[in-house]
């Protein structure tokens, strides 16, 4: 991923490809995101109760025959810099070009569009990169996944193949577990919710990380805060506003889906995602606490900035204000002149070394009552 | 109690055992939580205006027969590791799998959810902890009950045994008691009323002790300030964040219950919860209260802080100040040229003196001035 | 007053008797708050267009039976620690338990609670305390004053007894004033219009109060920031965290009322209403802005520490920077080498004077350059 | 105006007479403001489309009998201290006693009330002062104009004689042109919309005033900060906050006319209004645009309070770590012990300056690397 | 450009002419911009499905006489002080004279006003501008466009000639291309449509510019902060309170088109505007990211300057805590007591350099200790 770091910023915030594409026609197709993968896979899962049928290719002439209207098809699509399969995708399913466009456009806001025979549905996955691979950078990478839900299919698209869905695919294929043929038993609209539900839990495993950061982060400003510490906890900051930007806008998107506002999804499956809603609100809510716990953070980060100057300042002020004043009498009794009657006394060094050992006293008492030592 | 620091803030957030959970199809029943006690009781308490019955058991199969539709039915259960117990529980009054997985899931948000023959209604119980017990992490314990409550029946869900509702127990029994004859009179939803009175009840005590807690450090910053007393208002901070959390979401809960939208509570027992409501604001607000004090205790911190800095400079500068002026004096007369007429005066010394002392009087004046000593 | 600290806090957020209070079923009727007076008494004013009747006595059967349909009745109730009295009152009047616990719980919210024959409104009434009598806590002094409204009668209870309703008593008293007549020709809910609008009227003295003391604050961090400045900033942002707690739902309670939801308030008496939600909007607006003015305080008083810390590093730099390289010269020469020339000049002493003093005026020069002197 | 500064804010505030005013009946009518003029004059302005008539003076019963029913009647009361005079125009147009209460009060919340036969509408006018007239106190003097809008008629209140609706006469008055012509056309609520809108009109030189005041401000913060320039943003901001809470609730009751709420305005003439609101929108962004300016501001001093610190310690660091070394030195061989060999080398008091100069250079090139000097 | 900076303010605030303005009644037009064009040119495109026609002129009666109610017809006005030319073209389209007003003020904020034939709508177009021209002000420059949206035509009106709808011209005259026949097939609403998007599109060139600028200033602040950083980032600031301004409200105006409350486009229509309104989410919360960015860049500064304090206090502190008490030793010795015996012991010299070399060593360890050096 050899992007300057500009770009990273404008990819977070999703205005990468803005001059790319002014000045084009709406609904012109071209794809914005960078390509992610060389790959540009088609794969059918069509089942029903009874059995599940797959078909995999690169030709979407020797996919798409295979749908069934009285069987649930999912179509997934990884990769979308292969404008022409989605293109033929497009016009297969009678999709509006401004759908098309929104797909290929890796930047979109999570949303929900309602048409007339399908659910425009899209969303981020969050994955966590290893800390080795980005010294500066991000620590989430932000992927756009679209979902196309109509009467007896759903069309996924991906930017890159990943295998968040796996886990799901051998569930559907297993007949005989239990809860696998009820996912089976069961319309488009619920495979929408589980496929859904898979993403928003995927939320979580990163909030666990973010959570350990803070941690350690945490830990760090008490025991032993550092200029990097700073830089840390600043990339957190900046992390939880591109994770909020992201995921905020999908609780809008499922509060629209269990009002019951599109009739694509049965009332059945509304119950289901209002669980994913409250999932939802509940990382929101989690992020929303990582912010404060963030900004507390940074307040802790400058107060003990401020404490170890205290400390600095302190060492320099004791050391100076003994040392000044005896130095000072040491300077007295180096003085020149003809007549300085102490210096002709017996033991005139030893009654000033007296003095100094007094004053040198009196100065730690002073400190110890002030509580500076 | 030997979790490790990091697993706190994921327990406290809520998110603490997604990577365990993910994958797994909704409805799939493990328990997320510690297991936080080794009983797996269920106790039963069925009760009209003429008499109360009570029945406990670890089997299900002795204690779920003796519900009786024409009385009230309070059926206990503490401990949630139990999956079988919980299952057969769901069977038997014909619960929703994803209102089982919720009720395992302890790190739910405050939430109501309404099925078709009963209210499903979960909430925290919050225990503060003695200080000695933790030295590092939270100082409040916050704990998972679930209710269901349905027409005939109430059900309650508790992650360890608590004597939090002995007390209303006790007063169910002793049929005498004016007040506990008239609970007896009322069916199931005042029951659960008195049940989340009890709670919400409960959260005064932490409050208070967190008041308490408050004035504490107030008291330490303006005194004698130290490091520790800013570890304790952040951990202050982070308790509150939440507290806030955690009873926030119960207001909307309540505002539904009231708004009448559940017929499984009558008219009459609305009047009680609006009561409760009225508690849950309060709540809500005091919280919100400890908040702008705590931010205010940081603030005074800070400036604190800063004012020690200032005293301490001020020391540096007074005698540094004094000082150097009179030690260049001395540095002068300590040359050591052939030519210095002042060095051969015989009352230089004293003159010299004489300079030092004035300008040592004049320094203490203008500090005086400056209202600096 | 002996209360600790401790419980001022308490009471000011009004959980002061959770404990005291916890486990027992609702509609208990115990007195949660300070047994302020020792007198318990009840009056009742009976009034219509023609005549007004007074009735006052310790035992509530030689009053009641005064109260007369055909007129507006006036009850007042000094001190709530008379729980049989409170009883009395209310079986008489039919109130429900949970209204009696709230009259008797001072730590109640304002709020209003629309019963079927009868209104219950609660709030708050402000006395400023004088300084003397307190040096640390609250200079604010908050009493909760309840309203039991119905069609002929008006009940109030007071936590002890006050002269804040004398005027309006003897007003009313007063037949041939053409303002009272007005009033005596009104319903109840007019008089508890006037009552209401007295105690909010009483809210502008302690706000007048609060004005005055932000300004004299003002005038101090200009002069002379001291700890004690501090003290009081904070202080008087901790006293408006809870006047606005306390006024601010009353804006909610008032908004009902106007809004014409309780039939037992006259249409023709909403008018006056609305003109006391005015008054309570600039109240709470007027907080608010005290509020920012205070928060004003705490900056201005940050930055004049700042600005004293510039001024003491700069009376310690000008010191130590003239000083330090003229000590050092002075050093140089003090040095016993065999083989110094300049000390053997015949003016090598009063060069080495010319010298500091060139150096001496270069750094003046440089000083007021850089605007430091 | 010998106000003292403390009444000021109570004035700013709108709580100034409160004591003067509490436990006085509703409706009781005194003027709660400064007298601000000695003239208490009464001018009423007739017209139609044909001719206009104006008729001036100081007794109410010289003017009132003029009103024409099929005629524009504007009549302007300037000075509000005459009671009675306000008291028979109240009488002659049978005003509600609370509305002319709200005239007399010139702390009134900007708000708008609707009576059966009329509508009150009150705002402030805002006038900037000279700098030289007021050292301390507000740049802006707030004054309140209330409105009584009937049928045929428009009521204009104001604290003192202003020449504010100048303009807007003489061109009622020139029948010729064409603009005017247009607006003598119209009924009493077209007069009334020109009335605001010139209030709202006047907002913006108020507000080019406090840009231009802070365009000042920012220069002076970047050039020469000064305890002045703090104490000036303060004011500023507090001038800000007031400014805020004149202006905002304007929005609201203009909100109400554009929402034709208020049967005596015509449609027509609400598309003006909704003008008027645009511009009061547009007022309350900027005021907020300027609150974010100032905040800026102060964050701005506070910076450059820390840079200039950070540059009087760099200037003592500098010279203290450059000559302390060196004086340490010098003290050496300005010891007295018997046997010091380097003193009696025939050139080691150059072979000391050697090595002082070396240090001297080392400690520049260490410092310029540091980017100090 | 010779405009003052006093001015730059007040134009970006959008109060520049409310002086040249004050006191002239609604609807009088006068162009209160600055005039930024010489040119004063209207273009009309008229076309259908079949054919494209254009006609340029200075003439507004060369012009006008060629719209066709039967085609689309977009009339291009470039430069708005010609007020003569935009009454005749507000009074061929019969416009409202506040809506000509409106068009004339550059200030306006965006807004959208439905008059019963046509509707208004306007908004800012941002331009960035090169750093070399500006090295105090505005990085963005804004000026205003109005449409006027009737049946069969459009009027847009720009204060100065742009380039930014030459591409979409284009591409309305190339009849061959696909995209573009169908944009000819459409109505004047879809053409509306087309023409804002541009608008909204320029908007993430702005955006696209403004993030890089913020990681600039991250870097900076991070590597070399200095007084110019800081000044830099209060700019940015400035700047993006001021783009919030411009595009906050055209949010609310987009909102009431796809709520479907002008009828005048089309249901079809609606559904690319829903596309435009997206953008203009995603613009307003990058805007609002931007914000939070910037505050932590001001953070960082002031973290970074003190932590460069914290080093140069370090520096000092080292340094004089080292020498200060090396110096007190030989000043002891070059007393001048007659009795000192240590001066005559044979190594007493060396001793002392032992002693000396100690005291440096044990300085050092405890500095390493502390983690000073």
């Amino acid at each position: 991923m050899n992007l300057t770091r500009i770009s990273k910023l404008s990819k977070l915030i999703g205005i990468r490809n803005s001059k790319q594409k002014a000045g084009l026609p709406p609904g012109t197709l071209i794809y914005t995101g960078n390509k992610l993968t060389n790959k540009s896979d088609i794969d059918l899962i069509s089942y029903n109760e009874k059995d599940i049928k797959e078909y995999t290719g690169k030709d979407i002439n020797n996919v798409l025959p295979h749908t069934d209207e009285n069987r649930v098809n999912w179509l997934n699509i990884d990769g979308l810099h292969n404008i022409d399969l989605i293109e033929s995708v497009g016009g297969h399913f009678n999709l509006h070009p401004l759908l098309l466009e929104d797909i290929l456009n890796p930047d979109q806001r999570p949303k929900t569009d309602d048409y007339e025979n399908h659910l425009f549905f899209t969303l981020k996955t969050l994955h966590s990169i290893q800390e080795e691979e980005n010294d500066e950078g991000s620590v989430v990478n932000y992927e756009q996944i679209s979902f196309v839900l109509g009467k007896h299919y759903l069309l996924s698209f991906q930017e890159k193949e990943g295998d968040l869905f796996d886990g799901l695919r051998e569930r559907l294929r297993q007949d005989n577990h239990s809860s696998a043929t009820r996912a089976r038993k069961k319309g488009a609209d619920y495979l929408f919710y589980r496929l859904i539900d898979t993403v928003v839990d995927s939320y979580y495993i990163v909030l666990e990380q973010v959570g350990e950061k803070i941690e350690e982060l945490e830990d760090e400003v008490y025991l032993e805060p550092s200029n990097d510490t700073l830089k840390q906890i600043q990339r957190l900051k900046k992390e939880l506003i591109f994770l909020r930007k992201s995921v905020y806008p999908l609780r809008e998107s499922l509060s629209k889906v269990i009002k019951g506002e599109y009739p694509l999804i049965a009332p059945d499956t509304i119950t289901f995602f209002s669980d994913v809603y409250d999932h939802t609100i509940h990382v929101i809510e989690t992020i929303e606490t990582y912010r404060d716990l963030t900004a507390s953070l940074m307040d802790m980060y400058m107060t003990s900035i401020s404490n170890k100057m205290n400390e600095v300042m302190k060492v320099l002020t004791i050391i100076a204000t003994i040392f000044i004043p005896l130095t000072f009498i040491a300077g007295i009794y180096g003085m020149n002149f003809d007549n300085m009657p102490e210096l002709h006394l017996k033991y005139g060094y030893f009654y000033t070394w007296g003095l100094m050992i007094a004053i040198f006293i009196a100065m730690i008492i002073y400190f110890k009552r002030k509580d500076w030592i």
